[in-house]
């Protein structure tokens, strides 16, 4: 299945001179969201996992499907100040800024297998700081996955040089 | 499997008073994450589900994998500026003030049966806008599931009167 067709580019989202790559439109069809899904869990499947993290929002969307093909935990990864009890907090930069995100101190537990899915790979800064956060509560981060991977200029995957990655779609994409 | 002893209790979150009921605990659980989707399925087994859309950020845990397992297409609900391309809003009504969520206006076409999901049934403010954004764009709202109902003094199931309403969970609660 050509997941290409299946992504929306959104020019000038966020701000002016990014296309964004919209999922939405992925999520919605029955058959590729199903596909999409699939493809990732067949990625690692001879791998263990115990827990899938995945970053708010739209890295929910595949992440907990993952976890629930892959008969491991889910774990939520957020924006500060969104989780009840007590966390521990990771900054990185954005393409365009800085943030910070924040887990559960206690979502992992030492020695746990864990899978980091977001729906797309960028600078690679938000998938850094996940597993940072994995790494920090003495989570293994045994790979990473993405629906869509941005090439060319931004350089993603060099922060991710020590990682597993895996993407199911390369879009290439030029700097403005 | 007794599902209320997976959800985190967490006091005076977010504001005092406040008894916040945690589901990071139940979906980082294999187990009761699975059971949890899987029963939810259960409940809807006999409706033809076309979409299934959920409130950003906890409902797409549950919505996601609901989606996938019911071979129905996923719609992304979110907080106002979120979401990329042109999009239909809807304000409501909140425990603790009042909100907006939007869509985007390609989500659901006319005809659609669409099962809503969320983690938690308070008021049943957001949930009845959920409803009103379906319903704007010509779907039918045919269920609306929910992991954990607050029972008592919310009345969240009064403004859902008219809706096939289910929840895995009943827990009491008295506001303060």
């Amino acid at each position: 299945m050509d997941l290409l067709k299946h992504i929306r580019n959104v020019p000038d989202f966020p701000k002016k001179g990014i296309q964004f790559k919209d999922i939405t439109t992925l999520a919605k069809n029955p058959e590729a969201f199903k596909y999409a899904c699939d493809q990732l869990v067949e990625k690692f499947k001879d791998i263990q996992v115990d827990k899938v993290c995945a970053i708010e929002a739209r890295g929910y969307v595949f992440g907990s499907v993952i976890a629930y093909l892959m008969d491991a935990g889910f774990i939520l990864i957020r924006k500060p100040g969104k989780l009840p009890a007590n966390t521990i907090q990771q900054s990185y930069n954005l393409e365009y800024g800085t943030a910070v995100i924040e887990v559960h101190n206690d979502a992992f537990s030492k020695g746990d297998k864990v899978l980091v899915i977001d729906d797309l790979l960028a600078t690679g800064g938000t998938a850094e700081a996940a597993c940072r956060l994995v790494e920090k509560l003495g989570g293994e981060v045994v790979g990473i996955g993405f629906v869509i991977e941005l090439t060319g200029t931004l350089h993603g995957r060099d922060d991710l040089k020590d990682y597993n990655v895996i993407s199911l779609l390369e879009i290439p994409v030029e700097e403005e």
